[in-house]
């Protein structure tokens, strides 16, 4: 019997007599991913029942910022009404770049060619963008503009293979409240369009047949197991394992050391475990989203970055993920940001950051600071003589952030794996993070085995899978969350397509 | 019924009416894990057979050069006879450090405890280790001595956290021949311990029973697919994954984009496959042993290597799998050795490096090299000055093997991941690389699931298993072989004693 492997989450769908509820599609966890699949697979004439381990739905969707990551054909409603031009091409060859060989070149090419039609279906869901691009340094616009940059599109060597666009799409709103916005917005949709949805339930085995189809699932509802029968799919979106200590541990050791968990409490990879489970294999299971939120101020891009060699290591131009990821490859996960005083300012996302040395030369700050005899000034001077020409022969920073640095006093501030301090966060220390591994699918949702083939009757979308981002070195906002709605959708869809044979 | 999951590779135990065999315990692979399990569970009293996919014994232990990084509890025989100490604390404290968080502080701590015993038992195979020890930096000696230096005792920052001492254990012969010693010897007393052994004969699939107890196997015996029944245990110990493509795309795909396989055959992963379906959990999958023998002639230590933006970025003097984990993290794993005339040699197992640049003067050479303007003069006369003193301030180095670079003329090498061609496998280009992830196990073997729970019946060893070596960032050579043989030896007597209920 199919329930011993392993004990309790798998389950004989044959061995159960009494179904608490039946339903076409079952849906497990109510998140950006959840949500998304649930609405396109009743829109698809699928009867659809949403569980949700938590009290409410949302998840770590609503939590965001809810940036997606948008673009290509010609340029979303939004891009094109601010007179910007994307091309698919374009975005392919950015996305490419961006996931090297962790990209899925099947993924990338579906979501460039839908992603502006999908811009269209989130203003459908009525979210309003504003037709107002931000185009500072930023983390998150705190105005009401609707378009930023976020990711490294700028920045070397994205701007060599990719014509810089900005293609993170924000809801518009004063402050950072995109994620509750578009949530709110799209359950609502949910709602009308007839789902059904149990809170307080969290989904703890699946139900497979003799054939090995998925056709159902045991839950906890009202602390009583029950089962609920799905005559056609159950889609896992439950997250991906942040939250689950065990497994970051188990997976991720070396991030698991210094990283801090971002996410929502149920971030516990319920649903990767109940898919393995069921014979669905995980991969890219020891890559995380780093946050090293340097900026904003913008300015604090004019500084130059060090290991505690002296050595500088990244342009300093790119995105908070991808200087988070080359920081903490540094020796002993530590690292310095130089800077001189008409651009020192503290962090808007960072706290207490550790001044480890100032002097009004740059000898005088290197006799405190903690670099090699001599490493600062060879770095500075190298740095400083091409700066002067516009010129990073070294890291290629881009020329609008490249300025000598000549105006004391200068300040070094350490910034270390153990020294990060999020605002955002208080208390922690580290760079947060959340998980970007998970069950392996098709751009469909479909859950595959270790041979390659659909697990029939099983899908999974959003952090549960391994999905478009795939690692911090060249992450966008936006990325995450454009992945779960977007291939929530697919996998809405195709789920409302299965049929039991 | 649990052959639904995945299909074909678990059968229920019970739908079987035909066995092929029947025995106590069944060892799947007979390599250097498989082979001393099976003479450990026949010593400790069980009727064992052994399923070999290849046509004869030996697997990846018969190709190595079979060192085993052996030490602890006052040292071994060798170790002793040569009048060097070593104690279990030393070497834990050293594989601590060399595995990091990836290391198993639980199976660091039992091998430490167990490796002098080991040597014993490989001496009582009948293997020959003379009292003499290698002390030259080198892969493997060609003489005859039995011992050596084979990671990074010596070297920063290893040799701040543990006195160094030579743990590489290698049997006494001239040439590199003793995996094919080792391994003849071990199953010489294999088959005089009567275990059975079937060549030609893949193991297919697991047969549990309604319980979830592993009962035996399926396997492809004579063109047949037959069953073989397992009283007690079945042991997989049928080696890593480096031969299976999809496997090695899936799990480390950027490690395989740039590394060549190095393994027997049928390092295809089966075991882990079979594994992974009958419940057992993966870790440690993305994380691979690299290789880059610059070394010997030892003197080529002398130089720096540099990565594309003209900075180092390793000691020099550390082992050839860190060298090459260092190496293959820079950009565009591009990496470049800088040497003068009088240490300038071919190294004897790379062919065909390529010579980018040379020169009288280091001037001279940077005109022609591939480095930021300036950045190669920085980074000589910064090493040079202080290499004067005997002092690496940056990187550490040993003063062994400090010396100014002065004497032209200077070569530049390149030894970037794809001109790298190694004598020993010519034709590939690239590092070499093995796997190092595989079932999670418990030191005994045993075979976890997702809740940390031992799967009855069923047992691991070997790169089948996620064992002792962990990154290559750590790794020394022997850790392989005396993990395999160590814990293959574990398992069998754990396998031994395990009874169905």
């Amino acid at each position: 019997m199919s329930q011993q492997l392993p004990p309790g989450k798998i389950r004989s769908f044959e061995s159960v007599d009494d179904f608490f509820a039946s339903t076409d599609v079952l849906v497990c966890g109510y998140g950006g991913a959840g949500a998304s699949a649930a609405l396109e697979a009743a829109s698809h004439g699928a009867r659809v029942l949403v569980v949700e381990r938590a009290s409410a739905g949302g998840g770590s969707t609503a939590m965001s910022s809810c940036e997606m990551y948008l673009g290509g054909s010609g340029g979303t409603a939004l891009q094109k009404a601010l007179g910007l031009e994307d091309s698919t091409e374009n975005m392919i060859a950015y996305l490419t770049e961006a996931l090297g060989e962790y990209g899925d070149a099947e993924k990338i090419r579906i979501y460039a060619e839908g992603a502006a039609a999908h811009f269209d279906w989130a203003e459908s869901l009525g979210v309003s963008y504003k037709r107002a691009a931000f185009l500072e340094r930023t983390v998150v616009p705190l105005t009401d503009e609707s378009l930023l940059y976020t990711g490294n599109e700028k920045a070397h060597p994205f701007n060599k293979v990719a014509t810089p666009i900005p293609r993170g799409h924000v809801p518009s709103k004063e402050g950072d409240e995109g994620g509750k916005i578009f949530m709110d917005a799209l359950m609502q949709h949910v709602v009308d369009a007839g789902v059904d949805i149990l809170h307080d339930t969290r989904v703890t085995a699946l139900l497979t047949d003799k054939q090995g189809r998925v056709r159902g699932a045991m839950v906890r509802h009202e602390n009583r197991d029950v089962a609920i029968r799905a005559e056609r799919a159950v889609i896992l979106t439950t997250g991906g394992f942040v939250m689950n200590e065990a497994m970051t541990r188990r997976y991720m050791p070396e991030v698991h050391s210094y990283a801090v968990p971002y996410g929502n409490t149920y971030d516990m990879g319920d649903g990767i475990v109940l898919g393995m489970a069921a014979g669905g294999i995980t991969i890219n299971m020891e890559q995380a989203f780093l946050s090293f939120p340097l900026y904003p101020p913008a300015k604090l891009t004019y500084g130059i970055l060090l290991n505690e060699l002296g050595q500088r290591y990244i342009n300093e131009d790119t995105y908070l993920a991808r200087l988070a990821w080359y920081s903490c490859q540094q020796p002993r996960k530590r690292f310095y940001l130089l800077v001189q005083n008409e651009d020192f300012e503290p962090s808007d996302y960072l706290e207490r950051p550790r001044l480890v040395a100032t002097g009004n030369t740059i000898a005088e700050l290197a006799a405190e600071a903690p670099f090699p005899e001599g490493a600062l000034e060879q770095t500075v001077n190298y740095f400083n003589s091409h700066a002067a020409t516009g010129k990073d022969p070294l890291l290629h920073k881009t020329a609008e952030w490249l300025k000598p640095l000549t105006e004391g006093p200068f300040a070094l501030v350490e910034y270390s794996a153990e020294e990060m301090r999020a605002v955002i966060m208080p208390g922690t220390a580290g760079p947060l993070m959340f998980t970007l591994g998970g069950l392996q699918t098709r751009p469909s949702g479909e859950v595959l085995n270790i041979d390659g083939e659909a697990i029939p009757g099983l899908f999974a979308a959003g952090r549960a899978s391994a999905g478009l981002p795939r690692t911090a070195q060249g992450y966008a906002s936006g990325m995450s969350v454009g992945d779960a709605t977007f291939f929530g959708r697919l996998a809405g869809r195709s789920a409302a397509s299965a049929r039991c044979e």
